[in-house]
């Protein structure tokens, strides 16, 4: 059972959540802008399902409704911002501003934050750099550590992702969007309460063993992709998006789904790359039809029905949703009515 | 059965094998010191072990020993450089320098080359901007494609590594080097001269089952890390260090191993960020110090006897090696002694 909503309602009630909550204006416009998108992209655990987490931390002090960003360091090609405790959306739209506003002369830019928070999917970024014609990279010290150094057991990284956003010609962006992780703990989550159970290769308990029941998922962790090339691309991940920002990363990371009051410390980078920089970007966009060309021209595998690029679904998803509506799972649905209530504002219909 | 040489004469003979083939007395000495810096540090499939072929490459006309780099196109934090087809070694190391002298006023330079080569491991130029003091930042479309896109046949994808070497304090420096597929191809050609069999994983054939052979593994392509995502890094880096610098990517990719007279046209980009724009440098190393400490202290999987940290391993080889020397397998010390008498140089001994 779903509910339909219009991404325009959605977009109404989501600001008018965190006007609630005290954003300013601009603010809650521009986070319920972005949480949107997340759900029209089918980003469904990044979207407005994080609503009611994001409110109980601003009422609860783990989170700053009227963050005054400031810039603690600067290079003609680089910027360290401080977040001021604001929510990683607001903190992050204002790092690939400036990111890319830098690299229109520079070529690249590389703008980190710290005292930052959640900011829902990678591609959320990388995507509005890819959207002012250059190339977007956006890395973040994921909320909570739920995968141990390779051959450990204690939890010191996250799932640290990784977005890359690449325009194409006459086919859809090319939009990597990606955690350092098997699988992200969301479709651990998912799976929990569809009832499935997960593949082996997901996570580990402590003896080594694999877990597929998501139930007992608290009894162990993720595993890294590639092994102990995954570890290092999460460790590396930390460090650039954490530790080099001054950012929480290791056992500095508070669980985030967990508490609501601490300050989480947030890192996240975000490089614009002027593709002018290197090629005409006309010429950039026709070589880039050729590689997805290329990609989608390879005889495939036994029962495979078509090759994808990555952000090929992504598209798709965005297509569909804005003609058809995003559906609310009934869950989600009541909570978000349990929070209209509790903050005096209208229902989402 | 070995032969061990040191590092000294390993360097002196590589470096008369190309002056004997046009080099310069510098780039034969960058080139040579470079190679060994590979073999130095235990990377044996990407430092000597090359040179017969880079020879032969250089005699065939498939690569210019005596290359005249310039800059196609630049701005305050980039370049893009035409390597003229010298060994990757040369332009690397080129494109290194000028990504540090930019990034120390900018804070950050991204330098991209066409008409590059294969340069040995990735490792080699993060490095290289370490030695500097920023962090480095490699990434290369590998030489030959050993994997399809996901859920294809058709060999359109290199390993495509990454590197990142990263500063610490009291603790070798964190250095990822690392393909995007679960096993790099020189480790199936060690496996096939060992009399080894593959883990399931590392290869498939064209019907999806696991190759184990290595003597089949013609027959099937590499597998990437994490299954679709690292079919994801793979074309993203590709597209990186390849499609935006007008280099070889996809179905343009030529086989380095199987032809010495095609021009590569490889690609590759190196990054050099100054931590000097973000951090105290002493401040970094110390909290990268607390880091290495972090995910050291980590309880430990049943018989695993050590957490350990990117880059650790090949500190540790450096050490042994620089102490004890370099042990030169005898087919390779056989065909080492066969190409300097074809050079009229003398032999390594």
């Amino acid at each position: 059972m779903t509910h339909l909503v219009t991404a325009l309602s959605l977009t109404h009630f989501i600001k008018s959540a965190f006007l609630a909550t005290g954003f300013s204006n601009e603010h809650a416009e521009t986070t319920a802008q972005l949480m949107v998108q997340a759900d029209i992209s089918g980003q469904d655990g990044h979207g407005v399902f994080r609503l009611p987490q994001y409110i109980k931390r601003l009422q609860e002090g783990g989170m700053n409704p009227k963050p005054d960003f400031k810039i603690l360091s600067e290079r003609v090609a680089t910027a360290l911002i401080d977040g001021d405790n604001g929510i990683g959306h607001l903190v992050m739209r204002h790092a690939a501003d400036i990111a890319v506003e830098k690299a229109r002369t520079t070529g690249v830019a590389w703008v980190g934050a710290r005292m930052s928070n959640h900011a829902g999917p990678a591609s959320l970024y990388s995507r509005y750099v890819l959207d002012q014609g250059m190339i977007g990279i956006y890395v973040a010290v994921g909320s909570a550590n739920h995968m141990p150094p390779w051959g450990g057991t204690d939890m010191m990284l996250s799932t640290n992702p990784i977005s890359v956003a690449v325009p194409s010609g006459k086919n859809p962006p090319i939009i990597l969007d990606m955690a350092t992780t098997v699988a992200a703990y969301g479709k651990v989550k998912t799976l929990l309460q569809s009832g499935g159970t997960m593949p082996e290769g997901w996570m580990s308990d402590k003896h080594g063993n694999p877990i597929t029941d998501p139930a007992k998922s608290g009894d162990g962790f993720l595993l890294p992709i590639g092994g102990p090339k995954g570890y290092g691309l999460a460790l590396i991940f930390g460090i650039l998006a954490g530790t080099l920002n001054g950012a929480a990363f290791g056992s500095d990371v508070t669980d985030f789904n967990a508490d609501n009051k601490t300050i989480s410390n947030t890192g996240q980078f975000i490089i614009a790359l002027n593709i002018e920089a290197f090629m005409d970007i006309e010429q950039f966009k026709s070589q880039i039809d050729k590689v997805w060309e290329d990609m989608k021209s390879s005889a495939k595998l036994p029962g495979v029905d078509e090759i994808r690029l990555p952000g090929e679904n992504l598209a798709r998803t965005i297509e569909k949703r804005t003609a058809s509506g995003i559906e609310i799972p009934k869950p989600l649905f009541a909570s978000l009515t349990q929070l209209a209530d509790e903050l005096s504002i209208t229902r989402l219909s």
